[in-house]
């Protein structure tokens, strides 16, 4: 450029009013991350307080210095806390804006804070404990849901309803049963956050830049300062690793698929059509145009909330394909989708556990429709089995036939009569309407796992003694 | 609940200590919009004076009201372009916020704008128009990027630089052909732009809950005041569908994609080994612990941005995936998805556009590689069919045994002598070191859109007249 | 290796017996694409016999080869269809296979094909030509879908149904304008097919390796052989574009979102809860076990596969993601996504088409659900604007009021006496009970695209103009 | 229909020519499974032998029955292995294929191994075997990966290299250190996959449709029978739970993610530019138009299928999002996707294990590489601040200058005269030039984890402990 006093005119004509902003205010605005890893302070100051401590005793800062620091950062989280920090998007980071506050305060003690530590580690050790944390809080609201879920077992273990398969009417189940197969899924979520949390367990900070430091650091003592398990074995893979958070998403989105078949039922049993179940006001709304609406909006959010975790994991997962090692600056783009997605997990699972809680069970309706759609078929199939030693195909024919006579008569299988049963098989006695009830349906089915109230408090007792 | 005035106790008994907040605050944290639609506040505004305009119009309301309502409108626009308004949560979207703003202006005749109208199509016909003209952006955007590229490949038309395929020297090309292959890949977008444009330029406003209304209105004004080419032709339809937004996620997915590769280039072109660009300092960052440093991090950014797009389609797509009709609260999912979405692809392309215009092409590097790798040896093949007669299978084979020779004696092909090429083949002749170099081998590639000069410059001149 | 004869046992040492076979069989296998793109036969044999043919016309071979090129593609053609042809993995894809069989069967001439191709445009055209095929069929599959819902339309546009919002009842609608909403989302879906050819519509033939040729060919010419618009007019993008495949594959998903709402309403219109149709035996499935069951097998696959759609995309466009010019063999992975999408989409259109022509529905269940749950309130509401001159709040109120009303005495609204009705409002006459028939209400919204009878029939005659 | 015999024209009539096959075909096209889920046949035999055992231990079939059916059986499986055995895609799926061909020998025996089963828990059971199986193929492969790492790593513990970040030289390294962090990556991979195992080792055997069985089982045998650690505690989960493939699938996931980087980073490293590597001929492939190149298809298509994966794991989130329990055949859309990722998985890690055990390491080039672009101004950095005792910021600055003055005069640090450095500061000293050259810098970062050989083979020895 000829004539740097025209800068602004040149940049105006090089960018042609195709965009409002010159080179620099984009790259300003595309590169910085302060207006999200702003939720790292804590982490970031804990972890330079970890740092400062473990240089002054290992004798490469100063002790007069590592006061100064740990003051300083102290001072500058409760600035944060109490709103009363002031963030810049030109310092780019929460780093660099912590830092910059420091110097501020405590002038050039703050400039040693930096031996052996780059950004790189910094970040890496910042985040992971931010999922860290995140994935404990998480463990903690699934033991939230899982116990809602144990109450409505236990007051419902043999309050039966239909089960379904394809959503048609299949066999009798109790409400309790189908509550604890959800225990199931929530239990195996809790679960693997528990692994997850075994993975990452381990601390990046002394990496540096990507290779180490020449500095006589002791690693295992930050590790311990700030509750991992250990440090992190290998200088580059701690600072391009992104499992943990990846393998946080994938956890997210497990969970996240059980929420949405929860939130599907839910949606479905509110129907005028099922209504197996009620919603309080407390989780509905209504229409500002048709008076009569009560909808299901938090369940249907919370169904919605699956496709945005998933997309955040295939966000994550792509952001991270093919990038070389060590540190590449698209990893910045980690955190978003993380904080996006623990947001969103667990605003769904407390609302789910509110629902789970509050919901009014119809236990009526649930009762009438299991005992419509010939659903205990099944049962008297079983029964010419047992009892009047038919070969299962044989059993099921009958069956068949049973049920088209009910069909063209329009009852129920319990409300034939026994001479036109016996008029299709001879061996049908009286006791075969024993088995033909839903309650007896359900307690005959006493297999381990199986819907039989007994079962299901086995279950009960079971999860609550792990709950 | 016997006890009324226990409301609050028995709420924090019920909720366990396990999340914060009772159910009302979790229900208005999950069903609250406002945090994200209030962008479409511009949008709110027009189709509701559209609205009361076609409403006086046809008689439904009177002129003094629409009066009242438009004044009040263009009131609150100024509040909320100017940081004037108060934005409550509690009042959940811009639509409520906004309506709300409006009685406590105009009194009364606010709640005459909601006549034969529902959120359901006030959402959709705003939601529409914001991205229409998002989509309005990216194609100047993308001509913008275009323009960038012509200019590049004019100034490099005949700057010669190894053609690439599996990151391996293949054949030599120009620069400028090769900054043609984008201008294909944004023309194709931006193709893709206007089809979407087009695909959504409907006013669904007027389909109202979802039924369509009884009041004699006139869609067609209302789309033609929105600048919308019709009205939608189905209610249900209008309140239901968000192709318009999976659309413009996919299209903005296809340009993130070629973006990405774009970046992909730039970051490995910028590494000393390759050394062909320097990126200017405006995008490119240093290093606080190595001094060294010049990282290409806007183009890392621009390359994991395509990771972010994808996952906001991806997202949208689950969302939308088994949605009963007409509208469900799943969908409320839509604008958050598309509002990063756009950010993200502007930015990108913003970034991109200075990149393209601002680095400096280091042809000297570029030609040494183009010379390198024996990049001519299909030259040599081709002659070989064309002026000696081989076979094409012959000619691949003597060039094999040529090229072996060139590597036992660490040289370039034109770098043989004679008498060592006749010995491979009698017929070769002091002709062939004519093909051999890179400015040969590139001017001979003329077929139609092939790299040689002369047709880059044919192409870009086609491109100029539509651009 | 110190000894070559030990080459056998040193590579089952070196791969220590963790897989099974040594380096040349997991090259083979991972390299291989012959196992799907044979799938390409027809499209390459086309592809070559239209490069033959202008090479012959522009003297770059001769007429004589010509023939014998031709007519040893032909025989290899019907070698192929009828299941005589041996594909060989060693000769890694359809084209090679192609080839050699050739030069098996013509001699020497069959080297002569591949001057001034290879094997990067070869692809290129075959793929794009599968697409732009693909892209027809489905372009008249849409239209079959569209001419099944025009067809239940016009026989059901008067048959009242309750719409539904968030699954709860809104407003009745009919059958009919519930039928044309998914009329519109093909129609758009058709749109979105005939772009995408729009946008695919030029030969990629010519190109070869990246960088075009020297020989004189005539790109036209083949482009308008192979029935293209034009040829594309740059090398480079030429063979390492794969847009076409992203946009089939995006247009697929949108499409199968469309499926699976109607998937899943077949679904849940299918319960005995709901019973508002019944399908077909042809699209249903019993139970081996449970004898009464008739699941809705072919919706529930309709409703999945759109998973695997979007699945499909999105491994595209990771694949794609970063990848430099001109082409990599990642781009290799393009083929079975879209195949697959290909036959997923096709199959599921086919049931869909055979489903809704299919399937009985029953008016009267609809009719009772339509009627029931207050859904003709909003009917009240504008009543009361419109003939008591309420302000719109206000009648909103007084239909709340009317509503919990009828709650309380277990009735509907049209069951409420006038003197019960004026005790709420002194306003309300006899006349109200016209509007509050679901009948009433369905031929009041008669706004452009609104569920009146008179209006549906107006769009199914638009579309059948169309069709 | 009025007339059975016309059935065939009707059905031509009713399909419209738009596709070839009337609903029957469509309805086996879309419905049958065996086409993939043969792949589970031993599995199948295994879960039918163990149920069959039980049943007889228990009473509930005869002893002879029993034989008979593992003796029919135990034929199938020699029938299906040496590929006499005869699938029919009428009978849909790998369980009724078989189960009919068992009545085909055995007779009316084979109706009772369905007792207290249904087809629910046995795909359940026959596709959990299959993961846990390939999971544990997987945890093999991966322990011979990090085998082939930690050989490499062993040989190259002191061969430099540079380490870049952003693709840029940062400091330099060892290239067994970064080995060392693709074995982190791949262990981390490992321990997910033995997680995975723990998670999934609940046998659903016995759940039958849905809500357990009447008959007197033992789940807890058959758990036994087939390595299962327990039987799963809920019937209704049992059948609708597909986590195992999730889990499967999100674990495989990250893997191809570590390896989309390998990948990357040996086609960047085997450009002429770099050169730091070089593959075997086995895992490379030439071109058929261009005798010089040597393509690293191999490595590409590892990148690549990080695509493919991401896509099925996807693909089947999506496919589980909202479906009500218990069973729903969208479920059946779970083994593809799997069977594909695992495909792509065993290649992938098969391929990258022979390329690490192949590749040659160019470690002239990787030092040349070392020594330039100023990698170890760090070095000299730190070397200020511990021996000359300057603030980090001031020795940052004094660095930055030294560096700017190697660049104009073109040559590295360390070859800079100790006057010119003087000049810049006057406490540096001729024992500056030890910190300077690649081989001091590498050595000197001891600290743990760090890329000094010695805790390079600290960590190699570690890993060798555990693998």
């Amino acid at each position: 450029m000829a004539d740097g006093t025209k800068d602004t005119n040149s940049s105006n004509q090089m960018w042609g009013g195709r965009f409002a902003s010159g080179p620099d205010a984009i790259m300003e605005e595309i590169n910085a991350s302060i207006g999200f890893d702003k939720k790292l302070f804590d982490q970031d100051i804990r972890g330079s307080i970890a740092h400062a401590t473990m240089l002054a005793e290992k004798g490469i800062i100063s002790s007069d210095d590592r006061e100064k620091i740990v003051t300083g950062l102290e001072t500058i989280r409760i600035e944060i806390e109490s709103g009363n920090f002031e963030f810049s998007r030109q310092l780019e980071d929460i780093h660099m804006n912590i830092e910059a506050r420091l110097a501020n305060l405590i002038g050039p003690a703050a400039g040693r804070l930096h031996t052996a530590r780059s950004r790189n580690d910094q970040v890496a050790v910042d985040f992971r404990l931010w999922v860290k944390e995140e994935l404990i809080k998480t463990e903690r609201a699934l033991t939230g849901l899982i116990e809602a879920f144990l109450d409505r077992a236990e007051e419902h273990a043999a309050t039966v309803m239909p089960g379904f398969t394809h959503l048609q009417t299949a066999q009798p189940v109790t409400f309790g049963h189908h509550c604890m197969a959800y225990v199931e899924m929530f239990g195996r979520d809790r679960n693997r956050v528990r692994h997850a949390i075994e993975h990452l367990d381990e601390s990046p900070l002394g990496a540096a830049a990507l290779a180490g430091t020449g500095y006589p650091i002791d690693r295992h003592q930050t590790a311990r300062a700030l509750g991992f398990r250990e440090p992190t074995r290998n200088s580059i893979d701690s600072v391009s690793d992104r499992d943990f958070a990846l393998e946080f998403l994938s956890t997210a989105s497990i969970c996240a698929t059980h929420l949405s078949r929860l939130a599907e039922e839910i949606v479905i049993w509110s129907t005028p059509q099922f209504g197996f179940i009620r919603l309080s006001d407390a989780f509905s709304t209504g229409s500002s145009i048709m008076p009569q609406k009560k909808n299901p909006d938090a369940a249907e959010l919370v169904r919605a909330k699956t496709g945005r975790i998933n997309g955040s994991l295939i966000a994550l997962l792509t952001v991270m394909k093919g990038l070389p090692l060590a540190y590449s600056k698209d990893m910045q783009e980690d955190k978003e989708q993380v904080f996006d997605a623990a947001e969103s997990l667990e605003l769904a699972i407390a609302a789910m556990t509110g629902m789970v809680r509050d919901l009014t069970v119809r236990t009526d309706r649930m009762k009438d429709a299991a005992g419509s759609g010939y659903s205990t078929a099944t049962d008297l199939a079983d029964w010419l089995v047992r009892e009047a030693g038919l070969p299962f195909r044989d059993a099921h024919h009958v069956t068949g036939r049973v049920v088209a006579l009910a069909e063209s008569k329009g009852c129920e299988l319990a409300e034939l009569p026994l001479d036109e049963l016996k008029a299709i098989h001879a061996d049908i006695t009286n006791a075969v309407y024993g088995v033909l009830t839903v309650e007896a349906s359900v307690a005959s089915r006493k297999s381990f796992g199986g819907t039989a109230p007994a079962e299901v408090k086995k279950q009960i007792a079971w999860w609550r003694g792990r709950n």
